[in-house]
């Protein structure tokens, strides 16, 4: 018997079985094409001849595909084997996959725990590999020293849709932020401002409006937004078309820019010009059901 | 004769006015509406009684008025009596904006700097009220430390647009943070999850991808997007439409993700589904120009 299995050994599932390998645990591996997993066996791996013998060797089972088609397709084989043991699902999808996942594996007789990888592959094994998962409580539980080495571990709760929504919702925020570095850069560079110059100044700024966002969090749980306001979506929604007249007048595309002004002119006319950004929000979400 | 004079009494100007006079100096105010102006006349400010005699009472004139429009009404009729003088304009605009009235200025004698302040009225007078200036280097060099009463300043050069360039590049720098904040917030809201809960975690998260923004930097300078690539484009745009899907499957609207999600689909039909992230600042900015 081995520790753990890890199925699907891309860049990521490789990280992953380097990292317990270092743990000194015993690891069995499987992927469709064999060629990675006898580079793992080099380092200490099992190689299992079949998807089912895979399963077979361990209790606690880790999958790491590319998308969750592949992990109904790759599991299949080992269904009746997959009864008593965890499997731990890292494959990136929506909360819906995953929960979908989550009752195919119950059925089978699993823990089934889902997960969300916040790092990229060189980071697995180090504290700041962020690892968010959620489903069954007593599989995480089981197995959780096991699997603190691959970063730190955080459960969110018995619903297998959680870790796949924190995840998808930290990417958001991430592209968002993103995005915005993407124009700034697009911005000064046209004008001839190296990104050495000018990324200090817009990351200590971006730290800066971070600070805010404590508050954001208040206003939203306590749906106020209007106590306070320093500076309301009316006065943004005005100064916002600068940004757009500054990147056409340089022939900056304002494709990235263009929708947040739309949603903040919508914020306007639907009598939020007083109110704090926060309150937009609620015009992403869908209509509030009414009793 | 007064230190500086302020024109302009709205919040803004209001607090760049307190932080004169908290540290000493002699302010004489001006505002189209006089009643602002009385209320600063009470904390020791000199209420002049035309723009011309405003102008005329100080060397140094910070104009902050809402639009760059507002503020040639308000000076033409002074506009004999800036030659000498420093004129400072703090209104919110775009380069182009600045840079005529740069000229308009020079034109009148005055030494011109334009400016943006990265801060909300209550920050003024604070360290952490970031002042970019920005046009006449003997202008800035004789008031700066007058100027340094508002906060901390920061010069960028002689060209007068460098200042609103370096404000709206920040700006979009934040509204792309603030959109992937407000899209996670809705996400995560949606499902019952308290901001409050989820806020900690975003920011961390934020964090740590700002960790990566000086290689941006780097790379942009370098024009190399394809060295050291962990997570390439192709991958990211492939991940991106969980985002999208997951947003759908809760009814969020997806209007402020999909213009990344085609500038990625663009990046990859362009060739670059093997470089970084930081290759779609080119597809923001327009074609370069062949010798």
């Amino acid at each position: 018997m081995s520790d753990m299995t890890v199925i699907g050994l891309g860049a990521m599932g490789t990280a992953l079985t380097e990292a317990f390998l270092d743990k000194g645990h015993a690891v069995t591996v499987w992927n469709r094409s064999p060629a990675k997993a006898h580079a793992l066996a080099a380092k200490g791996a099992v190689v299992a001849a079949s998807v089912e013998d895979a399963v077979r060797s361990s209790p606690l089972i880790v999958v790491c595909l590319l998308v969750y088609d592949t992990v109904h397709e790759a599991l299949a084989p080992a269904r009746e084997a997959l009864s008593g043991r965890t499997l731990v699902n890292l494959t990136n999808g929506t909360p819906e996959q995953a929960r979908a996942m989550s009752q195919w594996a119950v059925t089978h007789g699993a823990n089934y725990v889902d997960g969300g990888i916040m790092a990229v592959p060189p980071m697995i094994g180090r504290q700041h590999a962020l690892i968010l998962y959620s489903g069954s409580r007593q599989g995480f539980d089981t197995h959780s020293e096991q699997l603190d080495a691959l970063g730190t571990s955080k459960y969110l709760g018995e619903d297998a849709g959680l870790a796949p929504l924190y995840d998808i919702s930290l990417l958001a925020g991430m592209y968002g932020l993103f995005g915005g570095v993407l124009q700034a850069l697009a911005l000064t560079g046209s004008a001839g401002i190296p990104a050495g110059e000018f990324m200090p100044l817009l990351m200590s700024w971006l730290q800066a409006m971070q600070g805010g966002l404590p508050k954001w969090a208040e206003q939203i749980d306590a749906g106020d937004h209007t106590s306070n306001v320093v500076s309301n979506l009316g006065m943004q929604a005005e100064a916002y078309v600068n940004l757009i007249d500054a990147s056409k007048a340089s022939g900056i595309s304002t494709e990235l820019m263009l929708p947040m002004q739309s949603l903040m002119k919508r914020g306007v006319a639907a009598g939020k010009a007083n109110a704090d950004l926060t309150s937009l929000v609620e015009l992403l979400q869908p209509p509030k059901q009414v009793d």
